[in-house]
């Protein structure tokens, strides 16, 4: 990483109209982060020090989400959309204090490491003025082409402009760019928009820069990298290509993932080396999972923390704030919130423990709720170690069960338990013999009545 | 689509030993639908209003899907299985009432479109007697070869009998063909069976067709589009067509689909654009979902409308007849069946509710459940808005819970709640000092023994 | 299969470092089966009546697990690492007894099948002295070349020391070879470790066999079968490779898997014709399901056994021990733990039944719980045929219900409810007429303090 200064300017005004969406292009989620995030992640990674984020009016979501993501990044108001370079005036105030390097990118450009912007970095540490990042492409249909000479970046020529032998090139142009900061502001003001479309185009920087002497190179990243969305079919192509090379990174790292193609990593998912990941599990965002923890089939994760030899699953749900501990269990049908589980402590079937702590070694019974909403606050729930709560209990919150405590299957407990006591809170059991006879009679009856 | 009368002969008498099961093949499913609903579909859309479906004998299940899909669709038994024109014959009392245009298809072929058959139509209006469907084959080996000359059908020659010229065709037969109705019953009467197996082939009428100096031509379809089932591996095939198509459409559309490779639609599910659809959701048939809304993952819906900014999910069961209201949620491991849950109204957690209305806002807690069923009839609980249901709260049906009421955590309901009342249903907490340490000595004691 | 006496040595010492994982390499699972496993049901198939494996020091689980698959098989340590030939003579003590035939293969390469196992021993009985098996590559860089001469194997050829030439070769070697058991002993004996690695490398044996005028042949496999496993991708990459091979043949046998991507089979599992799977489905070891049942989406099923015509699912997790009668329903949310669940009978809705008998035609309400566990011992619910019990209900075991009893929804049961009677056990309920009005001012008061 670069020690010179350095801004980063993210262009993340588009509309995204083919989208089809009220939410802003760059707010879509890729690995459940927004595009534009993943953009500000590398930035930053790379050694970005100043940010400017230029949006597009009525985008509160987006100035919200940079702010959030980069408290000290500024956003700039596009009003009107007038091309590339217009939108990078736009962020005239950042560039205008000079910063020794600028890198330009597309807030709609996820993929693009930290590391291609090192490389676009160094490039101009070795003297370049302007580095433009391209691709081989594949089909290079459509994209502008990158012509070089001697080393040099000649232009960037348009599909509709080139020459047959011109389109021939497959070094296409990805539309991230660096520059030095001293060079950026007068080739900003010198881009003309004598074109069909009255637009200021970034790409003609190349031509300005070369008519001024200065050096101009082409940098290269791989074509999956730098890949760009314009609609839904792209964007989902572009979770593709993130998953896999999240599922590759984990498997080359120690994990077990019996059935990669099924389980969905999120951009900050941390995973220790033998952890087991069955089939179909979603990671959402915030979760950690240390070594030889297992995580069945059918689970779900999110803001959640398991601990070495826990289970998980099949079919569990831990929700933000879920603390697993060490050899702990959570079974199926069971939602985990805010709650800290203990050392070896055991929720095995259909519950639901929410805002609690449940000591280590204690068993909850299936179908255990603790209650700890009242519709208008949420209260604690604590549970010592070596307790017992027996099948179909409710804990209404706020309650205290002491250490070594024991809860009768199907009560519900309202008062606190002391340590080692036993508490029962339920009907009686009334037994009428063949009284099933006659109410099976009346019932059938009914039915027969209603039918009938 | 043609204004001209047009009938549809739909064979689907085939046993389909290969797929090896009880049912017959055209009733096996692709997208939630019978193979030869797809195709009834599709013919109806084109503008069929004739339809003959030619059924082998015992196939009562396809003669009930027939009538139920197409209520003026006609059933015809094919007793005995001599060849494709024998079987059309088994309609004859359907085609000897003139039509204008008759479409001949296989109940098997479940993905061609009605804009292709409109196509064929096309050529019938622009003066050919007969069009036979054709594709370009990846592979044509083993499928009859379309050979044209001077822009009309000659012949459709079978592999076996081709030479090296004729077997490099790549045109293939896809088994549809078109008809002018007034000379389909002379060219399948015509039709002989001296061949090597005594069958009456229906691919024969394009040879009886040209000795009378009719038109024949060829039409093109995509190959996907024309593929016939005959095994399992076939009918996982063409799902995997299907769903691919409903993914892309959607996409297109403005749907967020997160992983759209585990997501499966039905044949008439309906989704608004700015929907999100995490992964590992199935979508059963019947379900229409509103924009803004978010189905999250491992939901499963069938028959249930979604309202705008409704969240289902994760792990969330709609069943037939759910009706989620706008800005409702419904959690996860909760079941809804047969039930409105309006406006605003939330069922968070470990849920069963059937046969009922949640009023707007109403928020029913962890662990409820309705109790609809007494062995005999199923009864409807009705829960005014703004209601508070605590936890693990049981609702014997019928019974009705007025507007604002309160429902104490773990009460077993009865009786009506009147409007802004308080019910509490359950037994009083005991709480014995030290019994937990007492009773864990015999329960151990009881375990030792046992091994002892 | 031969039936001449047949010793397999199976080389499982390795550690396996690039999986990064404390279980040695071969312990790792594909289709719920450790490596080895696989291995070692292929050569007791192919007729293999002595099995020694050769283990690296302090693998305890290793060394377990062979014990359980094959009794009679021995374990010899490999105490130091010096080649493949040094690990085939850690099993000198098997060997010394002459078999036959013996069969030398590697505990990494699970999917190797009886019938080539069988070809290889074939080639024994038609005379070879030595068979080694090999594969054609689709890129043989890396492999050892197979390199023959008037129907004989020459040499095995590594990628350092092979010409350009015989570069070009793409017969590779596969590690598997066979030998007759009269020549094992010799050979092993006479290879020498005089090369970069002082290593004894078994196919050096190749040379020996040919300066002693032995006949050496080669015998293919297809390259998929004999993959061998080094890190984590690679095992994933075998887990496809397997689950594919499954699905094709379930299909053929006339199972309908609707989404056969999504559906992930163990080694043993167990489906007959016209069953429906749908998407999302694990089947762990241990599963056998009968003709005409359907497996819904989300169900995960353990050695469990599933009858003719039975529901599960969706969302049904049956562990071991689940015995489902023959048009029985198992719904969402639903687990089942050792229980046999009679002809008929239903548990449709978040329920936990363990360690019972539900007799036929009996209705489980929503909810159940079978309270099973006391935190020391397990015990047993028996409820008999044409019973109802009605929802939210716990059976607190060791408990009967008797024929025809029915437990009012929302019970405690902990006493045995006789044939024909009615069980209640729940509090009652208490309505008090405006209550809620003023508790939720008092609520509202208290959230009202707490944010002040």
């Amino acid at each position: 990483m670069s020690n010179s200064s350095c801004l980063a300017i993210v262009l993340a005004a588009g509309l995204g109209t083919r989208m089809r969406s009220a939410l802003p292009k760059v707010m879509h989620e890729v690995g459940g982060l927004p595009l534009v995030g993943h953009v500000l992640n590398s930035v930053v990674q790379a050694g970005a020090d100043k940010v400017a984020v230029v949006v597009g009016p009525q985008m509160p979501e987006l100035e919200e989400h940079v702010a959030i993501r980069v408290p000290h990044a500024t956003c700039h108001i596009q009003h009107e959309r007038l091309g590339t370079a217009h939108a990078v005036k736009a962020a005239e105030t950042a560039y205008s204090e000079t910063c020794e390097h600028v890198l330009v990118l597309f807030g709609d450009t996820p993929l693009v490491t930290a590391k291609t912007l090192d490389r676009l970095r160094s490039r101009l540490a070795q003297g370049a003025d302007v580095v433009v990042l391209g691709f081989e492409a594949e089909n290079p249909f459509g994209y502008g082409r990158l012509l070089e000479s001697g080393g040099e970046l000649t232009a960037i020529r348009e599909e509709k402009d080139a020459t047959d032998e011109e389109r021939s090139v497959s070094l296409c142009n990805a539309g991230i760019m660096a520059f030095k900061g001293t060079v950026l502001p007068s080739l900003i003001s010198e881009i003309r928009n004598d074109n069909v479309k009255g637009e200021y185009y970034l790409t003609d920087a190349v031509e300005v820069a070369r008519t001024k002497g200065m050096r101009v190179v082409s940098e290269l990243a791989d074509e999956k990298e730098v890949q760009g969305i314009n609609n839904r079919s792209q964007l989902a192509a572009c979770e593709t290509v993130f998953q896999q090379v999240q599922r590759d990174t984990f498997m080359e790292n120690g994990v077990t993932l019996q059935a990669p193609d099924t389980v969905y990593f999120s951009y900050d998912t941390q995973i220790e080396a033998d952890v087991v990941v069955e089939p179909n599990v979603v990671f959402a965002p915030g979760v950690q999972v240390e070594s030889g923890a297992r995580i069945r089939a059918f689970s779900h994760l999110e803001s959640a923390h398991v601990s070495t030899g826990a289970v998980i699953g099949p079919y569990a749900r831990l929700r933000p704030g879920a603390q697993i501990g060490e050899e702990a269990h959570i079974g199926n049908f069971v939602e985990i919130k805010n709650a800290k589980i203990e050392t070896g402590a055991k929720v095995n079937h259909l519950s639901y423990i929410g805002d609690a702590r449940i000591g280590s070694k204690s068993n909850i019974g299936a179908g255990t709720i603790t209650c700890n909403y009242d519709g208008y606050l949420k209260h604690h729930t604590d549970i010592g170690a070596d307790s017992f709560v027996g099948s179909d209990s409710v804990l209404v919150a706020p309650v205290t069960l002491g250490k070594g405590s024991f809860v009768a299957a199907g009560s519900v407990i309202t008062s606190d338990v002391p340590e080692n006591a036993f508490a029962i809170g339920r009907g009686k059991q009334i037994t009428k013999e063949n009284r099933a006879s006659s109410m099976r009679e009346t019932l059938a009856a009914a039915k027969a009545a209603k039918k009938g």
